[in-house]
């Protein structure tokens, strides 16, 4: 559905886009043996940018795995109030850059007679350029970065991010920061969301602290991400599949449209075509216009189908 | 000021009780040298109990190495809606069980060329008394406890607490159970924070999601806790020290006089004591009818000075 939004946009500003589906996730593990198809690899690759749905509980060896391979080292989730929804609070706007690489992500664990370790690795390369990434996503914005670590209990791994963090503020003089403990930040993130324009944390923190900014906007259902590399990029709804309403046409598309909303933004700076990111503006907008008409699944308190929510966003496009 | 609270309970059920006082944190470390004093160590380990105030940056030189070196394993932290606050929702009572003695709170770090590394470390024997602890508690309560890790990502350490959790669990038939992933369970503590009862999770997972749950039922103004082990235990409240207010005698004394509530209640299992009971019962019931009657500090929007809410605080008791 999602797709048919984006080809709507590109029919309209008059650029070109090819689809191609591969298999991933618990279904491909159950009928092709592997959650994470060879094929499916190679079609990331041989893409300008991948778009994801949800897969279930093969999630680490898909999603994790695709972050890893393809590098895609800054996870962005926006957590932004949209019409339609129950927020805790009108105009918070957050940007969530999330390390996507290291940190417990790495998947070194070993398991030892009666326990088991595993290791947290932090590099200052890696720390570095998804600082750089906050801050430059800061300067297309409101401006301002909260740094997020634990360096009071880790002085050296998370030390060690806190530290090139700052390192890399100081390089970006026209945006302000400030420093919080993981634990204060899940307090201020309900206390006082609206004081965020962009949080910058590691993997782990990023996980819990996304999925508590979405909340704090409204849930998952508008809650869009992507996993961005140096040449590729990857773009996926946050959140899981709903086993229950699976096959009843009751999904519901907003979260992944979103995606692919982001996914032609991203897409226009590494082109450098002004084409598509008009299509991101479009497809953006003609989301909060079909939402403030109330084009929406069951679980917004609407009444469409998620068919019926795609063709409705595709004459919104059409009018605006 | 939550001593002579104590105090007044000791003298109205007739038991007595010695405190004495010694110094740690960074106050400590600028006078003496040390965050934690040699004297203080002893002093902890010669006391039936140990209550603890705010103790600024050194926290992890201080609390930390306590709860490493007496062993205290369980770190109990209500999140409980109390009169006079703002909570998100009310009717909330949940009690989050955090293991308190590993996971990346070991302290084994590791500074290597550009990065750093950790060692996240899970027991079978640490997890297996702390869900049992979970578990126990529950049965005095509710009878619900969810179980909180992130298995998908990390199945050895993760793995390892959620698998034992569950041992544990088939062993309490009276109390039923659900397994959260801990970005999941951030979430579910915004939308559906009446669905906890006990909250059991692991060290890191647990210091994130018990301030959250915190600013949930209306901040930290109201956050006693207990850190557990086999023959001592030690009570802090959640907050920290706040500079800004320090010596003007305006600090919020009730999470203190909870944390005291709550020694009580250990002392009176420890020395099987029913009088300890009943003055535990007696100080939290006198901090909720205070608390209706507007005996509060700025923060809680009152207008009494510290000590005049421990004054306040005293006649209830009295009254009741
Ligand atoms: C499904 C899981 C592996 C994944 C993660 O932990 O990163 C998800 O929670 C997310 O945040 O994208
Ligand atoms: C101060 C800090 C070391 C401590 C922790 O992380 O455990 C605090 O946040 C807490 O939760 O008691």
């Amino acid at each position: 559905m999602a797709i048919s939004v984006v080809q709507r946009a590109a029919d309209i500003f008059g650029f070109s886009v090819e689809f191609r589906g591969y298999r991933a996730g618990d279904s491909a593990l159950a009928e092709l043996g592997e959650a994470l198809p060879e094929e499916t690899i190679q079609g990331v690759r041989s893409s300008d940018a991948a778009i994801k749905g949800p897969v279930g509980e093969t999630a680490k060896d898909v999603i994790v795995r695709l972050r890893q391979m393809f590098d895609l080292y800054a996870n962005l989730r926006p957590a932004k109030v949209y019409p339609g929804v129950r927020p805790l609070m009108d105009g918070v706007d957050i940007l969530i850059v999330r390390e996507n690489t290291e940190d417990l992500y790495k998947g070194y664990e070993f398991e030892l007679p009666g326990s088991a370790v595993a290791l947290k690795v932090v590099t200052e390369r890696a720390s570095r350029r998804i600082a750089e990434y906050a801050f430059r996503e800061a300067e297309r914005r409101r401006k301002h970065v909260t740094i997020v670590h634990k360096s009071n209990v880790m002085p050296k791994t998370d030390g060690l991010f806190g530290r090139v963090a700052k390192e890399v503020a100081s390089s970006h003089p026209g945006v302000s920061y400030r420093e919080m403990y993981v634990d204060a930040a899940s307090m201020a993130l309900i206390r006082d969301p609206r004081s965020f324009d962009v949080l910058l944390t590691m993997n782990v923190y990023g996980d819990i602290l996304s999925d508590e900014a979405a909340q704090v906007v409204g849930g998952l259902g508008m809650a869009p991400s992507a996993n961005i590399g140096e040449k590729m990029a990857l773009f996926e709804p946050v959140h899981g599949s709903a086993p229950d309403i699976a096959g009843k046409g009751l999904a519901n598309p907003y979260a992944t449209v979103l995606s692919a909303a982001m996914m032609l933004d991203w897409l226009s700076q590494a082109k450098g075509d002004p084409r598509l990111e008009k299509a991101s503006k479009l497809v953006e907008s003609a989301a909060v216009t079909a939402l403030r008409r109330g084009i929406a699944t069951p679980d917004l308190g609407g009444k469409y189908k998620t068919s019926e929510v795609g063709k409705g966003l595709e004459a919104v496009m059409v009018e605006l």
